[in-house]
């Protein structure tokens, strides 16, 4: 398999921790340049757009798409429109119907897009998604709780429309959850806790079901001090599993099957080399249609304004 | 082409003042019974729930699901497992997840689903689609401004989560905007207004986009007093188009080519009908897909309290 020669969009916190150290470690992949009006890196080819990172770099094949969830669209379908491939930082669009354009783009243009879910990657999803096909769920504990202060310093952003607030981890577990469960399951009722200060939510309490009538509750909660949590529980008639520190642990009926570090992008960059090379696109929007359902069908409830 | 024989869950309002008048008059359709545990119909046989209705009339093909949003998933799903058609009232859930689902299952069965947007049949609708279909989008106005004492007397639902508020009418204009522009369009800003003691929007300001960058706005009001507003108003490169009254008259630069009386339900259920005899779906999110987004992305300001 060829290297994949990648621009990559937005060059932010989430692109400097994750992107490009995984686009480095993984065999498949190769920065060629950036595109930042107001970032860059010390060794890599800087442009203060995409477009002129384009022209000036015939080679580079795919788009990794970094920037605010509110610029994406644009990026993504201009890059498309070039032939490029993409790749689209979660969640993959601000909102449902620009995501829905853009798979036509990509189909149209013959393109890979990759809407990627960094979670689904973690160790022991996979392992859980196999265990769980064959089994009837009974119920489902999530419990994503981790304090905002310590992850999202600053980042006033997830406080406005599209920012998601709790959502923003909440939706690595629905990416997760949707991803291992046999069946889809869908919103029967949620309680949204908004700071009197903030447009989107602190903490959130979702109660799902689905065609079997499993009870699937799920607990988020961004002012969580002391130990985080970032836990998956569920019981079915065959057997308990618990999927723990955000997927690293896995454990079924109490024995520990799996326990690894975390390197959710290498995993993410790895299976983009290989749609490029299959010449696929991986779209699931069922974790950003989970969130909007959230939002269209959830109970608000105003709580003490969030000082950072 | 036979009959359609119809059983009717849900004999509220809308079952009331549409479906059966509509399903009397659709010389394809013929209406069976109906399920409900608190209303009937006068010469109709009618029972409690939809499966004592199926298990007493194995005749019934199709069922026709009018019930508050949140009861048709379970409805719709009960009735395609037992092999019956679908046809479900606007919106087809309460949330996007489990329409999805239903058109799963709705594959699965072989039955046709049915997600009915009774604006799409108003006389003008297939004329400007048509119109449109050749032209380049400049500009459009969506005016949808009604009076929700008038419309929607005693109706506290409105006012819940999944009752959708102001989106409740203004779905229907999504529902027309969606079926006549040539390019699909997505929210790139909204303003909510939402009374300080409701849960969903009295009033609504959206600003659209499509990938020609058309400037698309929508102005959705249940304050409006007096005469009752329902227009869409669109600038092409190659002329004017009028669509007003809910969709009653089309002007071209101009010159009314359409005026006639409203029978959406009527050309609902004679579509429905077509569909059962091609063994087809049609099942088009577009709509509630627009709303969920709205929800997602918009800015929530507080405004008075609505006090019917």
């Amino acid at each position: 398999m060829s290297h994949v020669m990648i621009g990559l969009v937005g060059v932010g916190k989430i692109a400097r921790d994750q992107h490009i150290p995984a686009m480095t470690a993984v065999s498949g992949c190769q920065l060629v340049a950036t595109a930042d009006p107001h970032a860059a890196l010390p060794d890599t080819p800087a442009y203060a757009s995409l477009e002129a990172m384009l022209d000036a770099h015939p080679e580079i094949a795919a788009v990794a798409v970094c920037t605010p969830t509110h610029l994406r669209y644009s990026q993504a379908r201009l890059a498309l429109m070039r032939g490029k491939h993409v790749l689209l930082e979660k969640p993959p669009g601000a909102t449902l119907s620009e995501v829905e354009d853009l798979m036509t783009v990509a189909d149209q243009q013959g393109g890979s897009l990759f809407a990627a879910w960094h979670s689904r990657f973690a160790p022991g999803v996979a392992h859980a998604r196999q265990w769980l096909a064959e089994r009837r769920i009974q119920r489902v504990e999530i419990e994503w709780k981790e304090d905002v202060r310590v992850w999202h310093p600053g980042q006033a952003w997830i406080w406005q429309p599209g920012g998601m607030g709790v959502f923003d981890p909440g939706i690595n577990a629905l990416s997760i959850a949707t991803a291992i469960l046999p069946q889809p399951f869908f919103l029967r009722g949620a309680t949204l806790q908004v700071p009197s200060n903030c447009q989107t939510p602190i903490a959130a309490e979702l109660s799902f079901t689905d065609a079997h009538e499993a009870v699937i509750e799920a607990h988020f909660d961004f002012r969580q001090t002391g130990p985080q949590t970032w836990d998956i529980h569920i019981e079915t008639d065959a057997g308990r599993l618990d999927l723990t520190q955000g997927g690293c642990c896995l454990a079924i009926d109490g024995e520990m099957v799996v326990e690894a570090e975390e390197r959710e992008y290498a995993g993410l960059y790895g299976h983009f080399a290989e749609l490029v090379a299959r010449h696929e696109s991986d779209v699931d929007v069922a974790p950003l249609r989970q969130v909007a359902d959230a939002f269209l069908y959830g109970h608000r409830e105003m709580v003490d304004a969030f000082i950072e």
